[in-house]
């Protein structure tokens, strides 16, 4: 079968940054290396690090005097830095740095009066990152959900890097009419922005979508959220072996499109498996 | 005929405000009293005006020394205002709080580099005025009309005091996907938006609705819109000179709502007219 790849499938350049950073500190740390939380979601990458020795642990208590800390990609709560820092642990910073951006704003905003609105999921770690660094009240806002009265004349709204732009668009619309001011800083990641436009194109043009990525992963899930609205036969694994032929009956070309933290020979696993499937009625 | 008279119909806190300074001015000037432009937009209330020898100018340089310049309520464009000074002219600012406030925030937000976007009429004195504070460039954006391309990353966004809250919405998000920073002060006008949403509820209620106030009101042409949105049956009239019995064939309820620079005898006019229209098939 034809398989079309979207141009931006695959590890983003702060993916990629963080990863390089990670395999260069495994190679040369003298003690243990763990990483603050899974380093990318996505479970094979980060099942390739562990055999590369580098463990992952949810919060600083649970590591012992010399091991290097390692910062994720969606960074981290801050006052894990701190208690990483107060111990004298080294720490090494991966945090994706259009992360740190509205980590930034949250911190200068909320310290000129603003109350910051973040449109995300608060289940997330980014998330959870960037309202560790707000120095007043936060409220997160879900796409496509409810927004609760926030008691404050000025808001300051940003957005989760992965949010889909017309998400953000609704919240900061509607804020801007019940409150007297609405700073909107746009903190979506341009590489999101390509990537969903570029899923969008794709999905137009083929006759099924393969979106691949980790299932935790938000990037990944909203690529095929967008996808599934222009094509309905959309489907999202994390390898080729979830794949089934029958998804593909009728189909001359599909399209694949990958998260910003899936690997690319994860992308190649999967193309491969659909390169090799005979469409029905071909020998 | 029953009339249901919306409860903020008629003047406004600002308008009547503006109105009894001119009025005070015109009782105690020893020279003569002009208006920079008509001092609302309403034909009737200006007329009353003229004849208590209040006369209406479009520039300054019309008027000859000893001549008191009054501000009307949409403000004036402020190279007038230093022109008035520069000549010694005695001037009286009947300049709406609420208007002065996106004037305020044009000239601030420019003078931090923000490029000003208005969501507004270009031709209304109120705009005029406002772009004549602002320190920078200025994009006025039509509301529902299409949003230009702003070579700026920061904007700031503001609305004439009559604009319709949605149409401010529209922008407000449209923008915020489109720069990396987007601050949007709401300087609609609190009595606007309580205006528009008694009319709202009132077109819900009735048969017909009748708006009065100025053709060249924009605040009144705005709840002419929405009751139409509601009641196709809506009228926009400026007194009741212009009515028509047919227009309420087989009504029992008729609605009343009236812009801000509406007298109340303007008001009344229009209601008693339409107590007195029998219903067809009535004695």
């Amino acid at each position: 079968m034809e398989v079309k790849i979207a141009k931006t499938a695959g590890f983003c350049w702060g993916v990629r940054r963080t990863v390089d950073k990670v395999m260069e500190v495994a190679d040369h740390a003298s003690g243990p290396v763990v990483t603050l939380g899974p380093i990318i979601h996505n479970p094979q990458a980060v099942a390739r690090f562990r055999e590369k020795g580098v463990g992952t642990v949810d919060a600083v208590g649970e590591v012992g005097d010399g091991t290097t800390v390692v910062v994720r990609t969606h960074g981290a709560v801050k006052e894990e830095l701190d208690r990483a820092e107060g111990r004298g642990l080294e720490v090494v910073d991966g945090t994706c740095p259009y992360v740190k951006y509205p980590q930034a704003i949250a911190q200068r905003l909320s310290a000129e009066g603003y109350h910051v609105v973040i449109v995300g999921d608060a289940n997330h770690a980014e998330i959870k990152g960037v309202i560790s660094y707000s120095e007043g009240p936060c409220t997160v806002v879900k796409p496509g959900g409810p927004i609760p009265e926030i008691p404050a004349k000025k808001v300051a709204v940003i957005a989760q890097t992965t949010c889909i732009g017309a998400d953000f668009e609704a919240v900061v619309g509607a804020l801007a009419l019940r409150h007297k001011e609405v700073r909107a800083v746009n903190t979506i990641c341009n590489d999101t922005e390509e990537r969903q436009a570029d899923a969008r194109s794709l999905a137009r043009e083929v006759d099924a979508v393969v979106v691949v990525g980790g299932k935790n992963s938000a990037n990944t899930r909203h690529l095929a959220e967008i996808c599934r609205e222009i094509q309905p036969r959309t489907w999202h694994v994390e390898t080729e072996a979830e794949l089934r032929p029958e998804w593909f009956t009728g189909c001359q070309v599909v399209g694949l499109s990958a998260g910003a933290s899936t690997p690319d020979w994860v992308v190649e696993g999967v193309a491969g498996w659909l390169r090799g499937l005979h469409r029905p009625g071909t020998p």
